[in-house]
């Protein structure tokens, strides 16, 4: 079989890149390791920056977003006992859209459906060929046999732990980690959130955040140490502590139930640079991961899509590589941005263990010196709502 | 001997605190350990930001500033080959004033020996006595007579290693630090400076800090390791460093010419809490060290001495203690801020020896996005130019 592009990995930036390519006219397939009920059960972020609600747009799947998504106009920042606004809508023009991405996942497949481009699911051992030369293909096994996809380009699209990443030989590779010493301890509920905005919290018991899916449903995070377990946590114990982290007035408001989702994340950065390595290209979690503080994630991936669709347009319509070409260096200089973002907003809301009194005043005069200056604010504002592609 | 404030320490805080009290009719005398001439021979900082500017004025000691000071409008951060300016004034409405430290001393012991108020140079054994009571007292050695002073105050601009926080209780102070691990390598030349702006520089091979004390006074600094002895840099292979680190053409439009100072400085932040103990006060270096980069740490003492300023005025001339119980508190929420601006531009701008490459390419990205945002050269530049008192 024959296709332009493989696409390896059906997750929300696999699904924007395909569908962006199918509407260009630009032939591409889909190979997933697992099935679509898997992917759909993943719960991840939930936080859509402008530029990835343009693309969504632009691929014809934002119809539902817009009908059920919130668009936020704020955050707060919470510390010493005080909640402070920052308005993002005032300081950039900009808004976030609060809109789960399984939502988003599942969006994008009903579109590619409804496009009749080809998904396959359940595609095994999936093994990029031949991509350092100019006629790469994608082996993979179906239902015991096995197959073979020829192309002119193939996307990895596969996350962290994906065949796409793994398949570039190791010298032409170089990666950039930092692990933090804390994870976060998640929950989902069916209770209304306790705010209608997020609401970061810095408290000398840990960092906490209260977020949300839709109106009635609430995402609620604690910094926690990376030796917990989510069985150890009742959900009694977890509204207990996260309340103790948050400002009285949300401690007293907030509405508890039973939360049907619990886990432990831990956290990291980590780049790996270049992210083409001739007509293999590395997109979203494959090539990078930020600390979810900042929900930059999802985000990065989509910014990336943009990237290497734009290159892979100007390739097709424009017979032109240039943009083919330049797609790791621009999507490496938004990424670098994105993971300097969540590294800062990740040291100034966590505690850190062992560090010492000298970092925790400098975090205390960070944040106090963020909410009363205008251009520190400013500055927040414009990367969490998203650096201009 | 009887006066209402002991300052201990003719430096520029003891030298301007003593001067605005002798203006509104405080009667004061200040102790110094060394002499004059060895108080003038201390080579320092050099960049005043414009309340001290306006401090200075206040006192009747800015007429020479102004005459021969350098207003500055700008600085120029340069990394990757390439300069880039911060227009502080453009983005603040502010400038600096680059003036050295030893010219603000000189300018202030002027005007005192003008006033005729009392300075008591070669004062041996320095000891507050009884601060935490209502009747404080000095006792010091002068030509092998033992004093006493009697006072209602005692103010402590006696430097990071001076008598006044060492007499304080252990017990009592709550101490934080930070020491970097290299120095600063600097020199003075009477050669005309590369720029007419400081440059800050960002290098593989370090930091580097081109700045000025007038039109033909070069101040040159080169980060280096702690274990450096200046002997062993002569003045050739100083400036052949110096230039390997700037943008070309910086590095060929140098001129260079034989050093008459030469030394190295080690960074550490410091800061001591509170700053008031009964009726002794901290003021500047003796509570709060910073590194240099970023010209914090005078400065700094001059907004320690503007509370305490007005603290002491309001008690004498409005018989209210509230200024005098608020000094800590007040100073010390502005020290944290600085401490929080001189601790990042260090940290932004110096290669750091073992740290991995994911903060290396974080401090690449935040230079980046620094120097092409508004928002961000905003908050560097209100940093900078000193936020208000």
């Amino acid at each position: 079989m024959r296709t332009q592009v493989v696409i390896i990995g059906s997750g929300p930036s696999g699904l924007l890149l395909g569908q962006l390519l199918t509407d260009a006219g630009i032939d591409n397939i889909i190979l997933e390791r697992v099935t679509k009920d898997y992917v759909l059960g993943r719960v991840r972020a939930g936080v859509l920056e402008e530029g990835m609600v343009e693309l969504l747009d632009r691929a014809g799947a934002g119809a539902r977003m817009h009908a059920e998504g919130l668009p936020h106009d704020g955050i707060s920042l919470a510390f010493d006992g005080q909640d402070h606004r920052i308005d993002l809508h005032a300081l950039t023009g900009k808004r976030v859209m609060v809109y789960g991405q399984t939502e988003v996942t599942q969006d994008l497949m009903q579109k590619r459906e409804a496009s009749g481009a080809v998904s396959i699911y359940e595609a095994a051992n999936v093994l990029p060929h031949a991509f350092d030369g100019e006629h790469p293909h994608v082996a993979y096994e179906k239902d015991g046999v096995t197959h073979r996809l020829d192309c002119d380009f193939i996307a990895g699209c596969d996350g962290f732990h994906g065949i796409s990443r793994k398949s570039v030989p190791e010298a032409a590779l170089r990666t950039f980690e930092k692990v933090y010493p804390f994870g976060w301890l998640g929950i989902l509920a069916d209770v209304p959130p306790v705010s209608h905005e997020l609401i970061y919290a810095n408290h000398p018991r840990g960092f906490a955040l209260c977020s949300m899916r839709s109106p009635t449903r609430s995402r609620y995070y604690i910094q926690c140490s990376l030796d917990e377990r989510p069985e150890d946590w009742s959900d009694e114990r977890f509204f207990d502590e996260l309340r103790a982290r948050l400002p009285v007035r949300h401690a007293e408001a907030m509405i508890t139930g039973p939360s049907f989702e619990k886990s432990i994340a831990p956290l990291r950065s980590f780049v790996a640079e270049p992210m083409r390595f001739g007509r293999l290209f590395l997109v979203g979690d494959a090539a990078h991961i930020v600390p979810p503080t900042g929900a930059k994630g999802l985000n990065l991936a989509a910014s990336d899509v943009h990237y290497l669709f734009e290159g892979l347009r100007e390739f097709y319509l424009d017979r032109s590589s240039s943009g083919v070409d330049a797609y790791s260096h621009r999507a490496l200089k938004r990424v670098w941005k994105a993971e300097r973002f969540s590294w800062s907003m990740t040291m100034m809301l966590h505690r850190f263990p062992g560090t010492g009194g000298f970092e925790q005043r400098v975090q205390e005069a960070e944040l106090d010196y963020l909410v009363h200056s205008t251009a520190a604010s400013t500055a927040l504002a414009e990367n969490y709502v998203g650096l201009p592609y």
